[in-house]
């Protein structure tokens, strides 16, 4: 019993994951062939945020809705996530982030003048950021991205902030995120949903992919350490129902 | 009594599309003769999202806001609507829609330089998609927007979740749907959507009008499957009211 | 101490609707020279329904953040509003709009390259459409919008609807009329907005002034009877607080 | 024991800082290389007021997330906060703005084609102005703009209005405040943010910065003032908790 409530559990986190990649990827891939009426930056980064907003809203009591290995890293270091857990919910969410990029391949292929996927909106650094950001430029805003986006995750579900504004929370911190760092990495913060696209992009997608797994631990870690600093104090009032 | 209730009903459904469409086609198709200050894309999708968003705070608590065949039959096959009453929530839907497209017709042609009403923001596939995706893109697009579109409507309205977010989950997810899929097929999910600017249109809008019928049905049914298999334990606390 | 209550709720009126002109008007007068970074038709329309939401979790509780000459009016036709503060409210919100547009005048003539104020964002019809689009495209337009508008507020402010969100709803509503019809008469659905800037354009402003206090105060009478047809019915369940 | 809490709320109002300079001034300096994808000023805007509504969810129980000088000093004039403290938050929110700023000079020199840091978002007037408004249009809007945000903070935090949505009320009026000011002044509205960017600009940059202090504060105590008076008035029910 209890282990069919977890395969319920990974199935939200596979679910969730594939929209984030779908939609959040799908929305920049899609739409690159119209710079004039096309949905830029600002769309793609609402996209992003509002992927997390929605499945916050739909599985949030399910799964706790992470989508991300580095968010089940951070709540796992603030002791608010089984660590037994962790490797099955990514395993659940890198596979989500596979499927969505093989669905928005064949999408995407059905273009009329479809040639091939070109980056996929996949993460790089160096000649691969967009804005041409270095390793360095590319591994501090990936350390501090995460680790402001975990501090929001745990301190915003605190039984100290107001119930149920959560999702909002924090799916607009990662539309946030986008707003700043897509110039500099195309923004990951999430090893799952850069590691989708470059399954598909292969070469240099590959070869840089590792720092979209080091760098988001690095900060959800971080942000982690930070929140447990500052929440540390019980104020020993009951904890109200979530 | 319970019929007069039931005629209240359809009126809010038809209100509600009525809004859907002149929101966001009439977005859509008013702001085009601006391409440097107009709304673009990301605008468009605010328009769809917000008709929603902002009659599910109206008329939820009257109808349900639908809005929409597909998720009408969504929630049928979830078991929270009555098969019964499913016919005349289409007609109603559909009317609205109709009658939406009809005042936008009559409000576009007071346009200086109108000449003729063009594509009216119809929904198309292969030469009629605004990026010249092909049928089967069209087609698998359609199907998963709309299945996660009824997985956030059913999860984020199931007792689990905070109450009297949903409104703001689902209206969003529609404007995430749309960043996402214009591109495509200009962005369904809704036969009713549809089906109001393609009668004004003709032709190849009819004739392609059937896939927007059955990928929506498609893709709700499929929501509606997943929400049920993932929700359906239940834990047997006492449910909140609304 | 009535009297002193109805003061406050008046200088609240007058706040609000100085706020929503100013940030409406200002957003699109102040960044007219800049077509490539500037905000376009979305950031106007986002400005516009921010100044309500912004005022609504502020004064809401004070004076009902009407902010607008045809939401007092279709309140009152609700039954929601005093006839007898009516005319109060209205000369609160004028004079608002009056002030916000004179404050506009002495920022926007400290730039450099200032000639004259040009169309201050006022609102038009015929050749003073932002589209060029006709009288009767205009005169529709609004009735529908304005009518649409008052509905939403009447229904997300029931006692049905879900408490505290309608803010958002009402905030998010006059954004999306704004998405849909700055094209047609640059979007008025509120007689005091018109007046403000009008008085300092003078000439075509003026003369076609009235159209935006005929159109909005039958729209909003519409809306309002429509609410009342639907809402009609009574629950019986007892009103919750606000 | 006190003294312990008092840290955590310095190093929570740092941290919110260091996240509304890096947020806002980051999204602005490091999309300036796209002017066709970029987010432009709605970008900016959504950017600034993003970072305040997740630091209102995430640090609004620890510290009351002023993050700015002038509202710490608003939030004093009405009695909300205690001057005693008032120096200590202003030193931790310009030492976060200073940090955020060095973070970003470090990332943004690691583009590509990078040779200065140049304007950096910094705030000015006259030749300095994003649109070149003179002094007085500059002095005029940070006031204005300072004095309502300041109104909405305290009128959306008053027991009155409805719990737990001030932080998305207070985070959009600053949205708001950004698309309707950024041509005029860069907006500031923040003495901390101000000074951030401008201690590494130096030179006309750290010339101009008095009037960023001097006009967010007396905007901060007007709109405390107009706060109190509409607000006075004791309805002597009980103050819910937060």
């Amino acid at each position: 019993m209890a282990n069919s409530i977890d395969l319920k559990k990974l199935f939200a986190e596979f679910i969730g994951t594939f929209w984030l990649v779908l939609g959040g990827c799908g929305s920049a891939v899609l739409a690159a062939g119209f710079p004039q009426l096309g949905i830029g930056f600002v769309g793609v980064s609402f996209a992003f945020g509002l992927t997390v907003l929605t499945m916050a809203y739909s599985i949030g009591a399910i799964s706790g809705c992470h989508l991300n290995p580095a968010v089940s890293l951070g709540l796992a270091v603030a002791g608010k996530f089984s660590w037994k857990d962790f490797p099955y919910y990514v395993i659940a969410q890198v596979l989500g982030a596979v499927i969505a990029s093989a669905i928005l391949c064949i999408i995407v292929s059905g273009k009329a003048d479809f040639v091939n996927i070109g980056d996929f909106a996949s993460n790089g650094f160096g000649e691969h950021s967009p804005g041409k950001f270095s390793f360095l430029s590319g591994f501090i805003t990936e350390i501090v991205m995460t680790a402001i986006f975990l501090f929001v995750i745990l301190s915003s579900t605190d039984a100290k902030a107001p119930a149920g504004f959560a999702p909002i929370a924090i799916g607009l911190c990662l539309t946030l995120i986008h707003l700043i760092s897509i110039p500099v990495t195309n923004t990951s913060v999430n090893p799952a949903r850069s590691t989708g696209p470059a399954l598909f992009v292969g070469g240099w997608a590959i070869e840089q992919l590792w720092l979209f797994w080091v760098a988001p631990f690095l900060g959800a870690a971080l942000g982690a350490v930070t929140y447990k600093f500052i929440f540390s104090i019980s104020f020993k009032k009951p904890v109200k129902g979530k």
